[in-house]
């Protein structure tokens, strides 16, 4: 059985074997697609599926763009029970559906431990929320589907703990874990969260599992969604996972850091330009 | 008299004429180099000030792999009375002649409003750490002097306070303003800070002033220090800081976040490197 | 249907008819003991259940010094799969027999949805930790049991997070609803937690349901217990649940924050007398 | 030369000798009160002097109803420069003037270190903000005076960096030290700030040195200053510091969080009244 640390100095407190860590970089495979290999990938679609029309426009528009993964939501959660909860299994259908209309593979989150086996029917990866992530009864279900799980980071739980949380599904027999981070909470609020790229770069020392960054839900701000993702990128990132809808002020829940069809275009634009030069004392510009 | 605000909107609260804010990217000119034009700015130097040999070792090393200004701690912020305060005036001479050696304008820390002189005398920048950020007092006081600042952000101040910060010395008559952020305090203690990039992008957005990013004291960790330049300079920073240090493990301050001269010309180097390939659902990849 | 609100004014955005929040302090039964009525309740008992003989001892002796209600975990939520997770139904089934010999009624915690009804059958009151605050599947399942709860506050969760975690249980049938706070993440980790008696304050102005205090996961020390259990009655809150254990350095968690049969009884002796006096500028004695 | 540090246990990385340690609980007289005693003191008065009418009212009305100290800023730490600054030196005259009608001592904060002989001057006792909790150059002057300081924790100072920098007073000379905890920087906005009882309790138990809490500034919320108040007390606080306005909405700042001279006499009275009583499992009431 394999546990989630890179090296056994990190893991010694509970591994018992010098050879039970990922020993290099893992790949997982989500229909057809590699998270985790030598080029980064683009996942996007809507935060609710909301209608059919919405939901096939937008895998269209990202694929198109070239998105590789086309996300969205059936059961959403909610702070409080008066909000809009989600379409449910049907929405769960709807995404199925529009995914294999733009060919492209889908992810979807779950949250009950009921819905396990409706997920691994109708999506090619299961999200685990940030609400979610130290629900243990749930995690010890998925560990035994071997299903692709995309983990998203609690809002307050440290690297330790996220890394750990992966070692639930791992330990428990399932090895297609993709880790994102998705913003922590802090004292400021300018920004719905607080993206935390440094925290990536430390989790890629710690584990071989790949890792994804969820710049809309970090940010909450359309606006800054294409500069943290080319810098989710730089910090060695395995891809990132954005929000797109067809009329984000119209949208149903998170218009405020949807990207429209066009801005997801002006992204993927910005994630192929190169850095900018840096000057230095030497009087010559390297372009960085 | 300018404001801090890049639009009206963002300052409506504080100012009384449309015409009162920054109304393209500042340049702030630092003995010849400028920061916040179209090149990046790369910063370096030891954390302390600890002898001649140390200080003017590392401004050659720095320079020759790059860096355009010297960075050094002459009067040190320490938790406790009982650690090393620095060399004081006696690092400040130091440090300057360092820079003079290796032709490099310098940046220090001053601490007390009575150095204030001392510090315009013998340095090109002078920096305002993050536990004076707000103090008013001092920067009160530096606002008088037309010397350039580079004004670090308080590890727990928003966005917003920050950018007030700055506006007390933009208010009281300068304008040679650099923003500097460096981590700020949160619940995961994984790393020393949580560098706040999507703050920095935020930023970007509120002010024309130049920033840049510290991502030594951000994390702590010389082994994250490279990566997270890189991001730095992605997300839109004007420049980055960091500690360099001859040998590190012998430091009086900072070791473990300080690079060697080896891994600052690795860091410089990977700054030159273009980001890793996007791969994309149109069969093809980007060089992002 | 109720919802957690007090007042109209606080639920506008969810809330159709003004009817509709609790109108008065709840009170809460278990088995046979109110929580929320006029006198504070005091429950106790070991952080896990660990054999028969140390939940009975500790049931006895808590009885005797004064506790009202018996806790114990048997579903232990754990950072690593490699920790202890608890005995499962077996210590559900020696909690509930503790409890009926010292003649306390029982909390517990259970964290999956399959186990709500053993939940039911086997305690008189089951605890929602912190982890599980937002577990909506799971909140939604316990709705419908009309069980008493205990809604531990997530330790990242705000007060209207906390608050509108309880609608999801008012909002699906269940009323016997008890908050407890027990500590949010922080900057500072001079403690587990820090302990937010401010926000118990402010929670009883929002909502009537009854709140209790958990100083020791608040604080995570033993020393502190006694002190910190006293503030939480000054500053309004129903009664508090502490963790005891008839040797806490061989506990298998938790062994550091919990209290010796001693300690409680110096608690109990604590929680009866009179706060100090205050001095006056009138030239006598308050007695506080 | 005394540490602040109770033990040597908890200074051993900074303290050369045993004995040099605060052995006993200290008690700082300010103009004739004792703070730190057997009896606990209330300061109060208004956040910022106004006028000579609003001070001097104010201290009669403090004075009436109990208070000990009167507390009024003439030097204001605002976060942007186009807020009010405070009256300065004419405050720091008016505030003298209202103490000496009222035979009130008086406490004022300076945030300058130009500031520091004015303050000596003009008060019994200075208090140092939280925003200059880490101004060390502030530090050094004032430890020279031997003047009594009521030193504010910062924002986002852990309790060992609040008392090492009570330690830049002790190690400068200064014992006259009282601690003031107002409120720590977190996630949850709820309040203006979170109150960190427990944290008092932790100091209380690493220095001899009294403690205050300002329940004005931790709260931002009128409604909930007496509770806190109370609760402070209760975990062993030696005093507590509120902010009195004759007409609160009318403040010039913090009017939220000041009391009316009726809200401050029924905190007053709340007080004087015991705990609740905890209902126990013997069947008996306790009067807590």
């Amino acid at each position: 059985m394999l546990d989630v640390w890179k090296t056994k100095e990190t893991s010694t407190e509970n591994c018992a074997s010098p050879s039970c860590s990922l020993s290099e970089q893992a790949i997982v495979w989500v229909g057809g697609v590699p998270i985790g290999g030598s080029s980064a990938v683009v996942i996007a679609g809507p935060c609710s599926v909301e209608s059919r029309e919405q939901v096939v426009s937008t895998a269209i528009a990202v694929k198109r763009a070239g998105a590789v993964m086309l996300r969205g939501g059936a059961y959403k959660p909610r702070t409080s029970p008066y909000d809009f909860q989600g379409l449910g299994l049907e929405g769960l259908k709807l995404l199925r559906e529009a995914g294999d209309i733009a060919n492209l593979p889908v992810v979807t989150e779950i949250m009950s431990e009921d819905d396990v086996a409706a997920g691994c029917d109708h999506s090619d990866m299961i999200q685990v929320g940030a609400r979610n992530m130290q629900n243990f009864a749930l995690l010890k279900k998925l560990a035994k589907t071997r299903h692709p799980i995309l983990l998203k980071r609690g809002a307050s739980a440290t690297v330790k703990e996220w890394l750990s949380a992966a070692d639930y599904l791992l330990h428990g027999g399932n090895q297609n874990v993709v880790l994102c981070e998705r913003g922590i909470k802090t004292f400021d609020h300018s920004l719905r969260n607080t993206l935390d790229l440094a925290g990536v770069a430390l989790a890629k020392e710690l584990t071989n599992l790949p890792i994804v960054v969820d710049p809309s839900h970090a940010t909450g701000k359309r606006s800054l969604i294409s500069a943290t993702a080319k810098a989710a990128l730089a910090v060695g990132a395995d891809g990132v996972i954005v929000e797109v809808h067809p009329q984000p002020e119209e949208a149903w829940s998170d218009g405020a850091q949807s990207l429209t069809f066009g801005g997801f275009g002006e992204m993927m634009e910005n994630l192929r330009r190169p850095l900018r030069a840096v000057s230095t004392g030497r009087g010559e510009l390297i372009a960085a």
